[in-house]
């Protein structure tokens, strides 16, 4: 019996040392619900919540945002997520952001949607050529220059991306509608999923012969975000 | 003075007449709000709703789902919705279904993502090829081979689509939960949009040169949902 | 100690294998959720998620919607659902559907509401008569006579119901903007709860005297879904 | 010219007079949007707002919730509501409260459904016997004897009632989670919608023969909320 | 083995004897979901909840909210909360009651916020002097004064507060729209944080010097709710 | 009547063009709903919406983000709002941003709640203290110093405050989880609403005597945001 309680009270520690990390919800009951994990193994709509009397400031922080990014690949962007995987405070608080990073000459963060949030994105340095695609039947391209201090607004789902069309590099912040608003680059998605996109659908999808399909499948893609 | 009461009453008939057919809502707070226009010009989130007290069975029906559709266009597939434009009494009530017939040896519901909704697909008839990708950074396709009787999700905004794989025609009746859940029909936001995206952006993005992207936008797109 | 490192091995084994079936939510916060069980005997609004990197497509998938059901039982249909239940993959993503199979001459899908869910319906096989009630102070019945390809739609939480008025059999596949929609089947709920209502409350709501109520209590009761 | 100007000017005082009385939604966007009625023959999914700057205390203002009742009707029950029908002001904001009067020796609130609320009663006079029956399949009837003080929950859309068992009158105060909760009374949904449900659809659902369904139809019935 | 599986469930038990106390919902997936503890250490947004087939009548149940409760406290007023905290079968439900009880002569329920709910209020006895403040620029002051049987609503999120200015004591019921609405007292939150705000944001914020800030620091606060 | 037909094509301009300004809602049920106004004197849960086939780019977007704002005022600082007002595209998506400038050696943005939002800053320039109170019973006051590229989080309805605790002036982009987030600044709205708080309330609530109040209350408060 006595072991028994000795092994009661390591399972309790167990159970206890196992919960460190991972649960969000659509809308706070509670003045904020820290992410953290849950048992292992064990997953909920969005993330577990820290006790909300261990809640510390850093809970709600994060730096670096200012730091300038290497955008020495394939798509010349890189995007620097500020969402609930790196702060943890945003968890069920529905809003987060990014800093983009886009190299001179055109650097690119590609066609690409988020599948919970709506985009709005200020200018911090550079020129940008911005757009979004509307919806079935008129898919309508929204489009505009941007320039420091520019606001635009992409609607939750659709189709959008930004250029870098100056000589020197830009910058932009980004706020997102959602504490994990999620990504889908659509030449990754749509060219690069794991396993394949049968090459009989790409080709009438995209109304190309197989070959092309296949080479567009070869391309190596980069996710930047 | 008499003129001016006639034409009161004149106005009041015109005012009413303009308004016969446009408005949703995300969550009903009566019993239904059957859509009708409001004002000319005049727009809402969703659509305004026909008096409570004027709703007829016929707000909440439509025939012809039975109806072999025809199939003879470039996808080989026809969509045919029956969504708060089909059915007034959706508006406010989350939910919609569409037919979707396929050409035998390849009909496909090409790449695309519903912004405002999930579906949930039961085949009638043949042998569909289905699937859908998560986001980034996996992008994981999830594929399955479904005969008649078999039911399958795709889950709201990821990019999914259906290919008879069969020699005979398929029929799928599929459920969405929006009463205008949105398409957008990758192939036709990303190369035919209208002004087309600049051929930087997609050469960057797909990493294929500019002669490609040319080729790909110079394709005629169906757009059949 | 190595006996305790043991039982603790076997514990955390234990904890993940009792993590098997259990909990939706409101909204998506990620790609999917799919259901499963929690920790034994631990509980949340809707279920728990598995792992998402383990989603396989049959968390997506059903088979055996068109299998003709036996409705040789007192009310004269079945009703076979496809909903979290069934198909884990629905788990936040807020829809299902189920198959009702009729009998010929009257089968009935008695009168009941979802209280989580609106319904629409098409009939794909005979003829129905459907009908759902509005709510205080004006009961109007909206009624109407389905044939094969007819579709019609139950606003959430409306007392509804479908009666086959032809002489064959009579299927249809209804949509509900839930993925747990909940059914109140009115005669089960009033005249069959366990325990019974009291036959005081009974005898004045319908104002009847209590050998009815009481007769009324005593006839078998189906639940059909 | 002038005379039409003259009119142009009566026009627009029509338009004006006419928007005085009718519009609610799921969630304040703004402070408050107190109900006011839209352009004759125009509605929204609720109420349309009065003009924010013209808001005044009496838009949030009722009295009278302290007068008994008179509850000499067919079920011994009078339920006065105090929703956005009453208090403008509660648009958009997601409550509304009743007061219920119970007559002595069975005075009854007959099992009903609030389609989108939730209600939590508390009891200011006499003794309750209330309850609640959960869905299907179990039917569970969950009930509870109040008094002067108690305080019960009855879920949304769940059928529920409240009996006074006690020789004196009763009163009560409830709250309901929805500015326009909505009422279904069963036995007037079920028995006494205009026009009827068919005898064919009651007899097979309530298992008992036309004469007596015939019986059930005939009543009289009192709407008390 | 066998000490393997007397301590496998050992283990059971341990883990379901933690799981008896802590989460709610934004809205019902289910019947209801009575609130109880996840594992020890374990939160959700909102509550866990309790085997749904072991919900009886007294976890939607609370006695005493007729007992005149004792407001010998510096505000001159007491709270009595009927929420998820007492009544666990409020959980998910959204609403949630409370009762007043205000001293004779000035007994205040002192400037305050619900950040999750709007109140409506009814009077039982007394004469109370109510207000609410409407956001930037305008900070309107809406006020009445209420007598036994008149009701008034505080809009979700704005300042508000009421004041018995009778002679004789006072008693309110007043219900709010969410299971677990919070309570943000102003002086509280402003002049007796742990720990307290720096005196140089209060100096400026309130245009005052810094002793008078310290003076209000220094005032002892009662939190009557 | 060919003056009638006259005095309708007037009437319909007439209220064409009256319809240019005023409607949000809480989640998009189409792509976009571009805010414009309704009917004159007509007023919507939020905003109308442009006919989506007018959308221009220039409808999702503002400049000037960039421009150093004057702080020479009471608080030291100045917040420019970039909400659905300013960017009517933000209808309906639930996000906006602004920018905060702060003076030198202690520009403050004083103690306030966004009662529709949280809140997610990012330091551009200098160094900033932040901090924000729970609830009751705890108020704790959650406090960080921010420098240049760090983020915090604020949220949704707790009171918080933003100084420059640097000698140089600083800058600061934040996000906030509405189109139209509303603002709350604690003193303006406790100690200068219009008409004042009685100050029985005050002197009560802050346990002053009515001396300090009138003080408090004859201090000439600024509202920057």
């Amino acid at each position: 019996m006595k072991l028994l309680r000795h092994v009661a009270a390591i399972v309790t520690l167990i159970v206890l040392a196992t919960m460190v990390a991972d649960a969000t919800d659509p809308g706070s009951l509670q003045d904020f619900c820290v992410a953290t994990n849950g048992p292992a193994g064990v997953f909920v709509n969005g993330r577990f919540c820290k006790d909300p009397n261990l809640a510390k400031a850093k809970d709600f922080f994060l730096s670096g945002l200012d730091i300038v990014r290497n955008t020495n690949n394939p798509v010349g962007s890189t995007v620097t997520p500020a969402n609930v995987a790196q702060i943890p405070g945003l968890n069920t608080l529905g809003i987060s952001i990014v800093r983009v990073d886009y190299a001179p000459n055109g650097g690119l963060n590609p066609p690409h949607t988020h599948p919970r949030a709506t985009e709005i994105l200020v200018v911090l340095e550079g020129t940008l050529s911005v757009g979004f695609v509307t919806s079935n039947p008129n898919n309508t391209l929204i489009t505009k220059v941007l320039k420091k201090g520019d606001v635009f607004v992409f609607p939750v789902s659709l189709i959008h991306f930004q250029q870098n069309i100056g000589k020197t590099r830009a910058v932009a912040i980004a706020a997102l509608s959602s504490q994990n608003p999620g990504v889908i680059t659509i030449a990754n998605a749509v060219f690069n999923s794991k396993p394949p996109i049968s090459s009989d659908v790409l080709t009438k999808a995209f109304q190309v012969d197989k070959s092309l399909v296949q080479y567009l499948q070869s391309r190596s893609w980069w996710i930047n975000n």
